[in-house]
């Protein structure tokens, strides 16, 4: 097998796609999403036969039972996915949006106007969901898309991304608007991460490793969604009870999430009262505790913190915790061991609150909130396609319009350049 | 030397640097640039010193006269470099603007709003001019700035990069918010394009082969600068006399630049009556014309142009011209050749228009309008650091908004997530 010339043939179906896509209405990108929904829904059984065929097949591999859960397209999954291509169906669509008019010299006006990006390549892990997920919101915004995902679940990817191609054809647009790449070795992927020519991004989905590789390998832009390592701050000034209510919410509504808090800063003027409350609160959850050792002398159950736990994205029922001096303090630790993805303050003192929120460089920033409310259903987007923990295009909740870009219109009556 | 410590030393000051910077007020960092033009000026001597230096080695290196122009830091260069820094001081700060407020569930209130992007890494040929420029703007959104410059301009940039370093000193900024890289070798580029940890978007400002270098190197987001292949499509319905105005500019009032035009499209309906009357204007101002087998039948002077002419961005006094039955196929060629860069048409027939405006994917789309407008001054934002060909993050003219990021701010009471 040639790969080159496969990607190369892939890459140049996926551009073709792309301009007759952003020639499409938003009503004729609804129709070809609800043909989608549809042809799923006819394909119904053979998808979950092309599943089982991962699951046996994971599972005669020794796959963990968390893996094989996660590959497993349950009856219930599969209509969540079907539901999920009508919700965006439903969302308005962002290009053609005017973000801004203005006047320039001689008279002549113009426009800032949402246009698709173009190609967009997708390289995600195991769950099968992310296949639809991704394409149908790639496609609402008159994106083309390149998807690879994991080794584990390519039978099940096969059956998803033709059932999509096919409602595609059927209403209209090149079925190769939605392409999966049918080889999941790394050379396969070494190779489409050079396809700059062909692709405008790449979004990779999935743990740190996989996200490493991705950007250090393509010459092509990546938005990168790395880890969550969130922290909440309880102020000097903070009303207690809701400290105590954030955090616990933070920590174990849904502990394995990006958006889960991993690290509570108290100031040491409420230590004394606060932390007896706090860990027995944590620990009647089952949340095990590490600590410095200010907090380890109030909490017997604690463990002593080492360094690493500071940078540490547990994605379990694990919390860190340190006391600090003051506000700076707990601003300059979130910069040194954060991730820039989510942060909070408990406070009711508007200078402390202030402070944090124009201080903390993170994507989002919060005031007596739980963490947990970074996702873009919470922001009005609908649906994300992910969390950008990046500086560049797109940072925190990625939604249809960060899917977009934008060009310039400029409208005249003869203007020269003098 | 052991660069990659020597680099990660940089880069670690230029992030302690950025977060110090973004803190700053806008009156802070107009203070720091009035400084910056205050010690350029104090240092005026020293620096044209160095600038000779570079002149001398420049000639015994036989650098071409082009390029020793290019080198030269003449005195009205000088005041232009001076006074462009006051341009960018009078300029609003983009840093604080609220792009949007939004309410969420419950209660919780969010806003999206402008912050610095942290650490710029600009990587640029031979002009001395642009370590002022580029440091300038970069510091004006909050950004630190990591600047690597050509050999042949190496003693002037040291120069200037002292001088700005000093005015940093004076009036209270880390002079490390600007820094320049004193290694010109391939080797230390390469270094400098892993610091992904450091350097948060690379931008490379120069030829075609520089910019293609740095995007296939870095591990860094690269926002590219590519070549405008620009179009002017002359429709049936155009005004025949604008056309010849508006070709006549966008080709000659200076062919240098990535805004010039360098193909032109004329439809077969009024090829007839305006071929011989473009012909005679433009071989009046002595522009080499290329044409397909049509045109070079009107125009006996006109060379047949072969299939490369189509791809080429001459920057030179050199037009290639095609007829084409109709504006689908105009469009087409627009979309298969260009470079995404600015593209026009000329046409009363608004349908027509509407459909060039629409369908024709560049950064910007003109009607009845020269090409030539396509930079940041004209674009209201006062200065620009280039114009992206690239999708991701800034497309067009980049000015000091397009030189930062947003975050989010979501005030809440104690919400906590279901």
């Amino acid at each position: 097998m040639n790969y080159q010339v496969e990607l190369e043939k892939m890459g140049s179906q996926a551009r073709a796609a792309a301009v007759s896509l952003r020639r499409k209405s938003a009503r004729q990108k609804n129709d070809a999403l609800a043909a989608i929904a549809e042809e799923l829904l006819a394909r119904r059984d053979e998808i979950r036969a092309a599943n089982v065929i991962d699951l046996e097949s994971g599972a005669q591999n020794d796959l963990s039972q968390a893996m094989l859960d996660r590959l497993e397209l349950t009856p219930e999954r599969f209509d969540a996915v079907v539901a999920g291509i009508n919700v965006v169906k439903e969302l308005p669509d962002p290009v053609g949006t005017i973000e801004r008019k203005f006047e320039m010299s001689q008279g002549l006006s113009g426009e800032k106007v949402r246009v698709p990006i173009g190609v967009i390549g997708i390289i995600y892990e195991s769950r099968p969901n992310v296949t639809v997920d991704a394409a149908v919101l790639c496609l609402k915004a008159g994106n083309a898309v390149i998807l690879r995902g994991g080794s584990e679940s390519i039978h099940s990817n096969k059956a998803l991304a033709a059932a999509m191609g096919e409602g595609l054809r059927k209403s209209g647009f090149p079925s190769t608007a939605v392409q999966l790449l049918p080889w999941t070795d790394r050379e396969a992927v070494n190779l489409l991460l050079k396809l700059s020519s062909y692709i405008d991004v790449i979004i990779p989905r999935g743990g740190e490793g996989l996200i490493r590789l991705v950007a250090e390998n393509s010459t092509i832009p990546v938005i990168k969604h790395y880890k969550g390592v969130c922290h909440i701050y309880i102020d000097i000034a903070a009303d207690e009870d809701m400290a105590l209510d954030i955090v616990e919410n933070a920590k174990c509504q849904r502990p394995g999430v990006c958006n889960a808090v991993e690290t509570v800063l108290i100031h040491q003027g409420l230590a004394s009262s606060l932390v007896p409350k706090l860990a027995s609160r944590l620990l009647s959850r089952n949340v095990e505790l590490r600590g410095d050792s200010a907090f380890c002398r109030l909490v017997p159950e604690a463990k002593l913190a080492v360094e690493d736990d500071w940078y540490e994205e547990y994605l379990d029922m694990i919390l860190s915790v340190k006391i600090v001096p003051d506000i700076d303090t707990a601003i300059d630790h979130i910069e040194y061991y954060g991730s820039h993805h989510s942060d909070a303050i408990v406070s009711n003192d508007n200078d402390a609150s202030d402070k944090f929120v124009r201080d903390v460089d993170s994507a989002v920033v919060y005031v007596n909130a739980s963490t947990r409310f970074t996702d873009g259903a919470q922001f009005g987007m609908g649906a994300e396609i992910g969390i950008s923990t990046d500086r560049i295009h797109a940072r925190g909740p990625m939604g249809l319009s960060e899917l977009t870009t934008y060009k310039y219109r400029v409208i005249g009556n003869g203007q020269i350049r003098n």
